[in-house]
């Protein structure tokens, strides 16, 4: 670890000014690359004050993942926010999004970085990320990486958030690793899932720097709402598959590499990890965030390390690893967002990826992001990235929604996220549907039978009705969406 | 180059045995692995021998790719095919799967060598694979290599075809590589798209050979048809984008790296590049299936060297090619079909990937293997790979199909297989849609804009009747499929 605070968090030859000064070099329509990913080590002073400014803006802003109020919220509200990817989680502006007032697209996490430097949202003016510490020429990210090393890049001028209320320590959890844009880029030289090939600091040409600004404001995270008795059926459904398949997977024979996505489900997965009888395996997890249901993973041995780019943990959470950042600077690797969530490392690795889903259909397909194909939830986050990379993709799902009055099990989705020819897996709270080598007419009678069991006849007269047609993957197309029939 | 002949094709101690007396050692429900990608370089003999048995067998066949009619025709005709994996081109075979009569599912071609090997499909009995010469513990693949080398590892028992009307001089073109299974493996070691890491012999346990068959039947590739005047506006618009896009994308400052889909327009788009001025960059190939369409570049030093799996040539190419091995043996390289389409490869090198479709919705989602949803043409094949890991992937297709009786351009498709986080760029003979950085509602603008203009006032209609509710993409689930609006 080559990090040495030395002489405090701001070295004496950074220029420093108030948030409010930063918020006055924003442009009417500058394109803003902010730091944040998981709900954590977001901009927390500036993008406020550049929302309190008192004339019109028309802003871009672009993320590592999902951000704080402060950055989301206080822009949106303030009728200042034009265009934002990649992804969201603010209620705030996922309604202006669904109201058409926010032009929003959603990427896949590992290639914004790229994205970004090669022009594809056009040519940003200005990354505003925050920091632990900040030096001539270098700074030290806080709770999450995400694209932060890629947005310091790529950014015409760079505005640092120090953020005194995260701790120093935080230093000895991060890999930073730049990789050159294509075509003469090499392979991420890493050889296994928890090692490490970089630094804590990401380097910024000091010429770019407009100035430094000083926060005391910690993090807002995400609350998790307690494991549910559906989560604990999935949770058991999936212990049950995974130990099976342990035992008959080459991939599995020696070690075991884990990715649950980000949010509750996930975080109620993680936490059931200790339930599954691993063997002598090493576990290590390979995923995008860190989150409260793995630390006692740690705690118990259970798992060997984690790689992630955020820790996006709870209040409770962050206090118990910041208590004993010592002992779990050790076992934590936090990487920016393309290398935790690459393609190739993901393959490699042979990664089992868990992550959830809104609906997912009789042949396999899922629908990650949209209510009904029309209004956004988040966007689809790394779930592409893992099932697409995943060698065992697994979708765990809850079979109904609200309350039971809808079935995430259905005919067609009318939005795509996930194809068929990406998932290997479907979990449900009544069983466990294991599509490889199977067509679409048995994945549909897989996937009929782990659907609440009052929606399995609708499920059965539609794969009849559609059946009668003939054809490989048979859809009636008149009444694919028609829920009454 | 370390192959040499020495002492023929087939040496002594090679056991050698009868196309029917190989056939006979096919039990009544193997799975079968069998050589071929592009419809060049599969079994010819001993597979039309398995049909021929006069007893019942139900058969699991999996390819590399494409194959000829001694494979798919020959066995689904003798009622003898039961499922068939990942891919196939071929009529007969098509029909039975979409009247449900046997099974099949089409995967992304670059996970099948791990599907195989990692038990997904089950535990292959046995490969029938064709080769230009055999010794001991080791074979030259003949005009494909595709997922052989796997196969050759995954089977109990193994088969093989020495065909002795393919030229020796193959062995000049391929480069085997395997890779370990996961977790254990390091990234491939190639460093260019046109490099090469290893030498023209598939190793095989020698205890699992069966035995050798003799044949001599040419192999019977695609038919390409002429391009037609669509096909040339197609490539007057993708010419004038692509010109633009080299001044503007530091990935293309210096070199370009393309990929074409396999089939006729894709060949069709490979026989225009020569109009494209590329300036003083180095372009290459690296792509699934080396087409007719190459040819020309080569010859006239506009390509400087091209990758990919198969030579998918039609007769008269095949000639040109075999007539001057010597010289294309330089530029040509043959890989796994793992190593070609393998994502980490396609992202480092910034490949510059065009594909087709069958459809492409208003919001960018890409059905490239379903007919209205439900009846398969080919399968994914390699397109998932290239769209999903190119950082600019481009489809290209006609805006109408059936005579100007369907739009291709549809509100919603039906079967989704390459998503909307996917594409970059779609292309028509009526102009450019560049998707990078829209919202939705921008997409659905700029896809209207190319569908062909009797179809444009209906898109228009659907996307006003879909946005009076509101939602981030907007769609009407009553009247999505419906054409008559």
């Amino acid at each position: 670890m080559s990090f040495d605070p030395g002489g405090g968090r701001i070295q004496a030859s950074v220029p420093q000014l108030s948030a409010a000064d930063a918020a006055e070099t924003i442009g009417p329509d500058d394109i803003i690359l902010v730091s944040g990913f998981g709900g954590v080590g977001y901009p927390k002073a500036v993008t406020p004050a550049i929302a309190d400014r008192d004339d019109e803006l028309s802003l871009t802003v672009i993320s590592g993942g999902g951000v704080g109020a402060t950055v989301d919220d206080a822009l949106v509200e303030a009728g200042k926010l034009a265009r934002r990817f990649p992804f969201q989680t603010r209620p705030a502006v996922r309604g202006a999004i669904n109201d058409g007032t926010v032009a929003f697209h959603d990427r896949h996490i590992s290639r914004v970085a790229d994205e970004v430097r090669l022009g594809d949202f056009g040519d940003p003016n200005v990354a505003i990320v925050e920091a632990i510490a900040v030096g001539d020429g270098w700074l030290v990210p806080s709770t999450s990486i995400g694209n932060t090393p890629a947005f310091v890049e790529a950014a015409d001028r760079l505005i640092i958030e120090v953020n005194r209320s995260q701790p120093l320590e935080l230093a000895r959890v991060h890999d930073v690793y730049t990789r050159a844009l294509p075509p003469d880029r090499g392979p991420i030289p890493l050889s296994t899932p928890t090692g490490r090939i970089g630094g804590p600091e990401i380097e910024f040409d000091p010429d770019t720097l407009v100035g430094v600004v000083e926060t005391e404001q910690t993090d807002t995270p995400y609350e998790f709402r307690d494991p549910t008795a559906v989560d604990a059926a999935i949770a058991d459904n999936l212990q049950e598959f995974l130990e099976a398949e342990i035992r008959r997977n080459p991939m599995l024979e020696r070690s075991v590499q884990l990715q649950f996505g980000v949010g509750s489900m996930g975080n109620a997965l993680m936490g059931a990890l200790s339930a599954i009888d691993f063997g002598d395996r090493t576990v290590r997890y390979f995923g995008e965030v860190f989150q409260d249901g793995l630390l006692d993973s740690l705690d118990s041995g259970l798992l060997s390390g984690a790689s992630a780019t955020s820790l996006a943990l709870s209040d409770a959470g962050q206090q118990q690893l910041f208590d004993d950042i010592d002992r779990y600077a050790d076992q934590v690797v936090l990487r920016p967002a393309d290398i935790s969530n690459n393609p190739a490392l993901i393959e490699r690795f042979g990664v089992v990826g868990i992550n959830s889903a809104v609906e997912v259909d009789i042949y396999g397909n899922a629908n990650a992001t949209h209510i009904q194909g029309t209004r956004v939830v988040n966007g689809i986050g790394g779930g592409g990235d893992f099932n697409r990379n995943c060698r065992l993709g697994i979708i765990a799902l809850p079979s109904t929604a609200a309350d039971g009055e809808i079935s995430r099990i259905v005919p067609m989705t009318p939005h795509v996220d996930h194809t068929e020819h990406d998932l290997s897996v479907v979990v449900t709270e009544h069983g466990v549907a294991d599509l490889r080598g199977s067509s679409p007419r048995e994945r549909a009678d897989r996937l009929t039978a782990i659907a609440d069991p009052a929606y399995r006849p609708r499920l059965e007269r539609y794969a009849e009705r559609a059946g009668t047609a003939g054809g490989h993957t048979p859809h009636d197309l008149d009444s694919a969406f028609d829920s009454t029939l």
